[in-house]
């Protein structure tokens, strides 16, 4: 059971929680993440965020001029830089300041073998969803064996947001009643038509997505929320998953009906071709006494213009507010950083 | 006018440069912050976001002992642990790597000294708003001849916003037509009834706050806001200020209208007794051609129960988040966090 | 294909239509509908707004008392005031102006009967849905043989909502594309806890009912609005029916999921047990250009008091808009009745 | 104070009341609403709604021919269809079953010589708002004897809403505590550019809607529907008026900032130049207790394309909705219709 590392009952206390910061930061690595990728930074924000923690070491990137200006970027050690997770599990182990920690945030057919390799050096992992490409892999790694108690640790980010916490801390109280019915959905449109960017190619083939396309890029979300949230077990489930896109070979809409252990049921919807939908995640929660109906934060929209054709809504999107000429301070993700809780995780477990 | 440090065309580009790093990070200190304040962990927060600032001193409270135990919480060298600002700018301008910036983040009647002193020792002022508690102060302020041309930055968080830089963008580039009508709001519920806390405390009190209330904490934010967006001048104005809960000695209520240079007109409400509205600023712009009405975001509701009794609707709040058995990994506050620009701003100009 | 009565370019053709009344109204009748009836009223003032109809018959109850006192209330000449169906549909066409057309407003299992009455008398029957209790009997009323050419008309309500037809509109203009995903739900709280009222007592009992508890009452709503805007045929589908309440007969929560032909996949969702959701019907269509996603109606909201306790946000709902004190001109159910399209079908049908 | 005809503990009294009909039906006319108005078919399905009256008489046009076709249209007894509202007064003042009400929905500047000729001739007056063009003519009115009590009422349709007829309750009912801030707002687009046509002419032509061009139209609504729900009395007030578009003579844009007897402040907005507001009446209450935010319902939106280009949000509207080709049952402003409480009024006053 996740444990977020401060409990407080005043703001103060937060206060001082949060600026309670070991003098010596908590050193940590990071696999992937390097230039032209998208959740590694969101990673090292979450970190800097915490504050307690210290990028010093990394294999960036899987090929070696990448991750070498990677790291030049990132201001890490030249003797740190490393182009091999390999070797810099290995290397990482034997030095005196190692990193207690290594973040892995690669393409899927990319967590197993640096996880193992890292586990087995006596390192925490911190891994980005999904734990592996194939069950088969999932199934080996929980075999591993980490060395000093090493952990593995898996982010599923909105586990993190206060709601969702609130949520789960109102059904664990009995405030919904014995939970009948579970709605939740993740719609994104991103990959409504067919796409070719870095983002989408290794995501839409089945040697590095794994068997999985949108069931495993966000239905694991949509799938993960439901449970943390309500702590419902499924007892059996009838899905189905399409592939729209012409020639796309992995599927990019999930629908899925659920029925849980004690008789509550459930729907699930996943999707990468729903126009209009930025990134959707919802949950709603009915029980016998009352409803769980998080509010969807959709803080990219604005403006009508004048109804003469239509009147039109603009919606900002990632790409709208970053467009050349409209400076704004943070990248797109930002947001989402907060939630990455994986420097918190691993503090709340190397704490305890 | 404000620039933004980071100009991108693509994604790739704005992942590099969050994740420029100076090898040497830029030495700053801070003035208020200590425990039980309430803006200064935030601005630690947004320089630890950039990543490219250290807090490495601070004279954080006008409490020794507090100053004192805030900055062992903070980790920051005792030698830099100072107790009266005036000492620090001497001896921070003195010191070899001596902090570059100051943040104040006391309140208002303690902006205008330290801000003279840093000022006049070359050093960067990054000032939380209002500049000062009176207006002689600021007009004395403007007069000081900063050393080594050290600059004076005063925080508008709002500005920062996405959205409010697309709206700014939006104005400028004449999407909305001529500017007619703005409406402009900032409704508080905090200080509806008489509260006494340290945060309440200060803001009700003239001695501290200067002599405005809900004017001089929120309004100001809002009239900022809408002169950032739009680049409207007051002509002239007419406002309303009442302070409705007997006693209280500030305004917590405020109407005003509006007449710009150009004909346009607007209506600003900024209050501190406005049940139902946890943090509400808002701007609507309208034109000749086009309205800009961003989404207000309320990230805190939740829930609505069975509608026997008149059905509920939870919300949120702060304090409902955080409550006791509720963990979460960050305080409130958090999200504010992102979007102080101050360390931004003054990178941008130490850039320059 | 269902067609509205009036289309028109301008506002002055509409105005127009609207005012044209015909010298005679249409006279009609009214089986069910009586005194503590629920959906007869609706029908009764959707007429009158239609302003073409008469109400001059009727046998608005199966029990004799209130079907007399009943049709006292409305006015209506007591020798057409009857106490049985067939005799009103023998002796209403044998009159010179006899009904021209019936509208019945009975529990589903008192629909077959009086419809096949009345369409072998040759009077038009407008029948609310579903159309009957069991599937037997629908077949056997497609097999009636109308005298003179009476039509058979079922209400589904919302399908006159212009958004629904704006939507459909849209579809077959290719505006969306090839439609891929339909989500729709109807969730309703009223029948969250074992409730005894005449509302609830007959829509679970499957002996007046039919075999189909919430799937017949708003179950086929929904799949209504998604068929009559897609246009999509079912190929097949998986449905998982619920009784959540302890010694409940019928169904109360329904989950399908359903393949098109064309390839197109869909989700419904209703129910009856979904605290916090008063009359929630909701359409949401992705296509591979576009999306439909119309806004769903909450008309009854209000307030939000303090939030020194959880704040609440008061959902007005029908008891509590209408509760004594509260004095207002509507009974609950006046907006649905505007969409109550009946007496328009029957007119396009009777001018054409 | 406004009592509305019905006053009920359970749906079923409502039931009956709402079918409570008169065997004989109460005979009013119309001065004004004829082909090319506006709010005439308004009161006119709002009169069918009701079901107690009948109209039968009218004098719809000060054009002849128009008065007399939009009377055939209306199917009304020729002997009936008047070209002259004087006339119109006495004759039927004179008859046996002549009206017992008139409803004048005339320009502004017409509202005068109707309501003084009929309330001379004993017949009651429902008038549309505003009362009168000019102050002159509501004072000379008011000094007006009725003959056989005949009554004046002033139909302001936005008290009939459900949610304001709560918040008034709730009020009175000392639910949100002594008043302190009252906002209200009734923006609209239509006039945004210089338009032509019936509806924009006689609104913005003083000679003939008076001196208030927006602050008539739809200030009044705004300030009432303030003082309906709060009981507050003004006990001054700074306004101003602007006009916006080149050449128009009334104003467009209204800013007023209130102070009400007892302490509490308010402030008003109404615009005709508010792009994206097509009928945005709005009325929020701050008490010291609790606030009452009643939610603005907007009935006529859909759909969000992909966001390949910005996303856009289709607006209905009233226009996109009844264009050509899309068929709807009801005209623009049906919702309206229901809320025009005018027959009602005329019923409760009638009958007591």
């Amino acid at each position: 059971m996740l444990r977020a590392p401060c409990s407080t009952d005043t703001l103060e206390k937060e206060n001082n929680l949060m600026n309670n910061r070991r003098k010596r930061k908590i050193p940590y690595g990071m696999v992937g993440g390097g230039q032209g990728a998208f959740i590694g930074y969101v990673h090292r924000i979450a970190a800097r965020l915490d504050g307690n923690f210290e990028l010093v070491a990394g294999a960036l990137s899987s090929r070696p001029e990448i991750a070498n200006s990677s790291a030049a970027d990132l201001g890490l050690d030249p003797a740190r830089a490393y182009t091999d997770f390999s070797e810099m599990a290995r290397l990482e182990a034997a030095r005196e300041n190692g990193i207690q920690a290594v973040v892995i945030v690669t393409p899927n057919h990319m967590h197993f073998a640096p996880a193992k390799a890292f586990l087995e050096a006596g390192i925490h992992v911190i891994c980005d969803k999904p734990i592996t490409a194939r069950l088969e892999e999932a199934i080996e790694l929980a075999r591993v064996k980490p060395k000093n108690g090493a952990k593995f640790l898996l982010t599923h980010n909105y586990t993190a947001y206060p709601l969702m916490r609130k949520a789960r801390h109102m059904v664990a109280n009995g405030e919904l009643g014995k939970i009948r019915v579970v709605q939740v959905e993740y719609p994104q449109e991103w990959l409504t038509k067919d796409v070719e960017n870095k983002q989408a190619n290794w995501r839409t083939d089945p040697a590095k997505s794994g068997i999985g396309g949108c069931i495993g890029d966000i239905g694991t979300h949509a799938y993960n929320i439901l449970r943390f949230v309500t702590g419902l077990q499924t007892q059996s489930l009838s899905a189905d998953l399409t592939s729209f896109v012409s020639g796309r070979k992995l599927d990019d809409n999930v629908h899925i009906m659920m029925r849980f252990e004690g008789g509550a049921r459930g729907m699930l919807w996943a999707s990468q071709v729903a126009p209009g939908c930025e990134n959707g995640l919802q949950l709603r929660i009915y029980g016998e006494k009352a409803v769980w109906n998080g509010v969807r934060i959709i803080p990219t929209r604005c403006g009508i213009p004048h109804s003469d054709t239509p009147g039109s809504f603009l919606r900002g999107g990632a790409k709208l507010l970053w467009a050349k000429g409209c400076r704004c301070v943070f990248p797109p993700g930002t947001l989402k950083a907060i939630w990455k809780p994986s420097p918190l995780f691993t503090m709340s477990l190397l704490r305890s």
